[in-house]
Formats: C-alpha cells, sequence, structure tokens
C-alpha cells in the first residue's frame, strides 16, 4: 500500500463515477424493524445490539460497495457497547475492505505529543492483535485540531509511514458550529479561515501531495455552509474536503459546488438519510417492506443529485 | 450515587488534603525495567504489553489510593492497543474505584447531536457489558468543545443523569497550543476566554452546582501559563479547574497558585514525573532499584509543593 491516500481515493471516485462517502451511524432504534426485531427478541440486551449492528452494517456494505469508493465508521456508536463495541468496529472495517471500500474512521480524536502518536499507532497504523491476527484500520481519520496544529504532527507522522490520510476538522455542519468556529478574529478573518490557512501549510507537503495535486491531508467542512466553503476550497487549494451534513442535517447537492474544483477534491458524506432511508416516504411506497432496497435507491439518488452539480 | 460530582471531589481533595490528580500515561516503553524486562521476555507482543501495563497500573494505583484523591486514564495508550486494550481501561478503572479513588476518564471526545449521546453512554453512563457484568466508568470525562458549546449538551445531559462530571478543555498546555486558543478576537479577548465566558453559562446551572458553590462541569486550564490562569479563574469561578502540565510539562506549583480560590477550587494533574520517577535521579539515588517508593516519594513532594502554596 505504497499509493498514497489522496490518489487511491480519487482513483476510487473515478471508478465508481461518484464523490460520495456512506457514513454508517448504526442506531439501534433506528435500525429497520426487521433487523431490530430479530435480535431485540433476545434477552442479552447489550450483546444482541452488537449483533444487530454488526448485520445491518454487513447488509449495507454489501449493498453501497459496487456503488461508492468510500465508508465512514462513527466510532462513538460503537464505544457505546465499551470494548466489545470497539471489537466490531474494527471486524467491521476488515469487512468494508474486502468489499473494497476505502474506510475512514471518524474518530475526532486529538491530544499531544506521545498521547497523539498512541492514538494515530490504534487509529491509523498497521496493527496486529492479541491473536496475533492483522487488524485493518481505517484508509483514514478524522482528527480534531483545538490544541494547536503541531499536535497533528504525530497523526501526519504516522499518515505518511503507512500511506494513510487526514480529514482535520476545519469548519462543522452543527447549528452551533459558528460559535467558536466563526469567531472574528483582530485580522479580520474567521477562526477557521486561520486554521485552514494554517492546515494548508502541513497539507503543501510535498511528500503527502499525489499525482493530482491534491494531499492527503484533507478537511472536514460542513456541506451546510455554501459561501463558508468556498472561502475555505481557495485556503486549501491541495485538501480533498469531506462534506458532511448532506440530506438529514439539510445540506443540498447544490450547496457542495464550491467544494469541488474542476468536479474533483470532494466527498460529499451522508449517513441517516441512506441507512434509514426505509423511514422516508418516497422509497418506503416504492420499495414497501424491502429496506436494502430502500438504501440502495437512496444512494443511486445521491449519486445523481451530486453528478449533476459537478458535471459528471 | 445521588451526591454531586463536584462535591465528592471536593470532599476527598479535603479527605486526602491533597488536590492531586496522578494521571495514568503506561508506556511500555518507560515501564520501570523489573515491569518491563518480566514481560517484553514473552512473544505475544500486544498481550504482554496489555498485561505489563495491567500489572504496572495496579501497582501505581494500591501506592497513590491513600495519597491522592483521583487519578486520570489516558484512554489513548489503551485504544493503541485497540479493543483488548480498551478492555483493560474499563477494568482498572474499576480497579482504581475499588481502592476508592475517583477516576477521570481522559478521552478528549467531543462530537455533535446523537453521536455526542452516544460517546456519552460509553464512557459516563452507567453500563452493562455483553455479559451482564455492571461496568465502571469514569466519575468524570474531558471534552473537547471545538464543535461548538451545544454539543456539550448531551455530555451534561449523562453527567446530571448520573452524577458525573466533565473538565472541557479550555486552554491546553503544549507549546502549540496559543496558536488556536489563543487567538485574539475583535473582541480583544482570546478564543480561549470566549469560551470560558460562554462555559460559564453552563457551569453555573443550579443542577449542577454543589454545596460549596463549585460546579461539576470543569475545566482544563494548562498549568504552564500562570497569567492564563488568573484570567480564566475570573471568567470560570464555579468551574473546577484541571491543571495538566505539572512536572514533566515544567509548570510549578507555584504557577497554579491563581486557580484556586481559598485553597479550593483546582486539582494539579501530574502523569511521568510521578508514573516514572525512578528515572529521576533524586528518586533512584535515594531508593535504588525501587520504583515503587520512587513513585511515592514523588507523591508526597508534590502533595508538600501544592501544599505549601495553597497554605494547606
Amino acid at each position: 500500500m505504497s499509493e498514497l491516500f489522496c490518489d487511491r481515493l480519487l482513483d476510487a471516485i473515478d471508478y465508481t463515477k461518484s464523490p460520495i462517502c456512506v457514513g454508517i451511524d448504526p442506531i439501534v432504534e433506528s435500525l429497520p424493524s426487521p433487523v431490530r426485531e430479530k435480535f431485540l427478541s433476545r434477552d442479552d440486551e447489550p450483546q444482541a445490539a452488537i449483533d444487530a449492528i454488526f448485520d445491518f452494517t454487513t447488509r449495507v456494505l454489501k449493498i453501497v460497495a459496487p456503488l461508492v469508493p468510500i465508508v465512514k465508521f462513527q466510532s462513538a456508536f460503537f464505544e457505546q457497547y465499551l470494548w466489545e463495541g470497539v471489537e466490531a468496529y474494527y471486524s467491521l472495517i476488515q469487512e468494508a475492505k474486502d468489499l473494497g471500500l476505502l474506510v475512514i474512521g471518524d474518530v475526532k480524536r486529538g491530544d499531544i505529543g506521545s498521547t497523539a502518536s498512541a492514538y494515530a499507532a490504534g487509529h491509523l497504523a498497521e496493527q496486529t492483535a492479541a491473536t496475533d491476527v492483522e487488524i485493518a484500520t481505517p484508509d483514514a481519520i478524522t482528527v480534531n485540531p483545538m490544541l494547536g496544529l503541531d499536535t497533528l504532527e504525530p497523526f501526519v507522522k504516522t499518515a505518511k509511514e503507512f500511506s494513510k490520510g487526514l480529514f482535520v476538522l476545519v469548519r462543522t455542519s452543527n447549528p452551533g458550529s459558528g460559535q467558536l468556529q466563526d469567531a472574528i478574529l483582530q485580522s479580520g478573518q474567521t477562526w477557521s479561515e486561520m486554521l485552514a490557512e494554517n492546515l494548508a501549510k502541513i497539507a503543501a507537503d510535498p511528500a503527502l501531495v499525489g499525482s493530482r495535486g491534491f494531499s492527503s491531508i484533507g478537511a472536514v467542512v460542513g456541506a451546510t455552509q455554501a459561501h463558508t466553503i468556498q472561502i475555505l476550497r481557495k485556503k486549501l487549494p491541495k485538501s480533498i474536503f469531506l462534506l458532511p451534513g448532506y440530506g438529514t442535517q439539510g445540506a443540498t447537492a447544490e450547496m457542495t459546488r464550491a467544494a469541488f474544483t474542476d468536479g474533483r477534491g470532494a466527498i460529499v458524506s451522508a449517513s441517516r438519510s441512506i441507512l434509514y432511508a426505509e423511514k422516508n416516504e418516497k422509497y418506503s411506497s416504492q420499495f414497501k417492506d424491502n429496506w436494502e432496497k430502500c438504501v440502495e435507491a437512496a444512494v443511486m439518488d445521491m449519486k445523481r443529485e451530486i453528478a449533476q452539480v459537478i458535471g459528471g
């Protein structure tokens, strides 16, 4: 795996013709009825929940693998079930990779010095479990830079060593994100813009920039603010943008347009609008109780919507 | 456990006469020779490392339990060993609680909405593992507020429900922390000061404030900037400060003075200067190869130094 993460991702986007990331946010209460009922009739609560999540996610991965280049696992929904949940997280990453998918671990870790190195080891490095089996780790993880851009160094070092990638939180998609991230500095720019300018220097490291001019150090930029995307795109010309907020959080395909440069350099992420598409009348009316068909149709619709915007 | 976390912590500080937190940062390469050699002669690498960490930490907990009120587990050093490491993390939290210690989980999590709720469930709520055994979770965790103070709500809700606490990152102790956290806003204040002002409103919730006027919503403020501590103390009058950076990172007892109000309201955290005290000539010359005596002496010295400053 010597090819840079950025090149592997851009190749996979070209191959699938869809700059789309499916977010794996498995929530037991939201699972399609057949999956939920089968397992929640059991009386071994946490294990039943983990099994339900495992079964559901495995089926989702099989549906989306031919359609999209990459999936994003939300660590919190596995950590919620303690170490058994964490074991399921790593097993499902292996499943995704076996299906040819690239994987982002949405862990939003951030810490200093050797602590950051330990996080990078657990979440990005090649790993061997105590059972001496090789364990697949994500191709890229999300990281939180609040502690300072110096704290990204251990993550960058590990990313370089194992040809992995990072998506650094720059501007998130939640309603309250502006309070801290859009704070106006004396220089006139926002806090996120200043962060982006400094991140751009790290992303421009020639050892991280691939054959198409993009870097393995990407940025998380909420898809809910089109104007902000435009400004940050200029400040971070080499970073691939991971755009959450599509669908359930209200972002539309049109709002993501500014993230793309000649149709490249961004992946739009949707989680619940795809995973739980059977709750959407649009799909349930068409496919009745077949939740898997609903998932597939929701991905196909999203592909079409994004393709229209980037002219694919 | 209906008593508020803040009151339990302040009581324990009074009882042990030491506002000190011992940070559990177990790093195999740094372990005292006898512990390291015993386990690293084994050829089952990751399991041997986990066992070494488990053995070392258990012994440290026994030494410090009569001397300090609280310990802080650095999650990264356990996550590094995947789910087996995470299992050890929860087991050691149980060990610490059995010894009467309060426990902080240094996880620095932060995310939005139901994702934050899932993190709070895994790291703060009462938990039952798949084996149907009750699992001890930390009394408090560190959280990262970069995504917006609205994203703290699920953590605050869980803290209230289970009488737990939070330590919100406000100003960290690493060399590069100033770049983003001390950025000057148009209002003239720093980004951290603005964060502190908004956090103060959350911390002042009467349901979270205990009998001595302090809140269960604390703040992480690096002990390395005495002037910053002073300003943030004024902005966050109800928050107990967790002050990392003592010892190895260069902070002295004198530098922590401003965090205390009438000798109360802060805990000074030291990790490596205590855990690995045997590497300090001051202790090794006195106790030769007895690393446990070195740990004990380092805690006693730190107690004395802090007591001088707060007049205890």
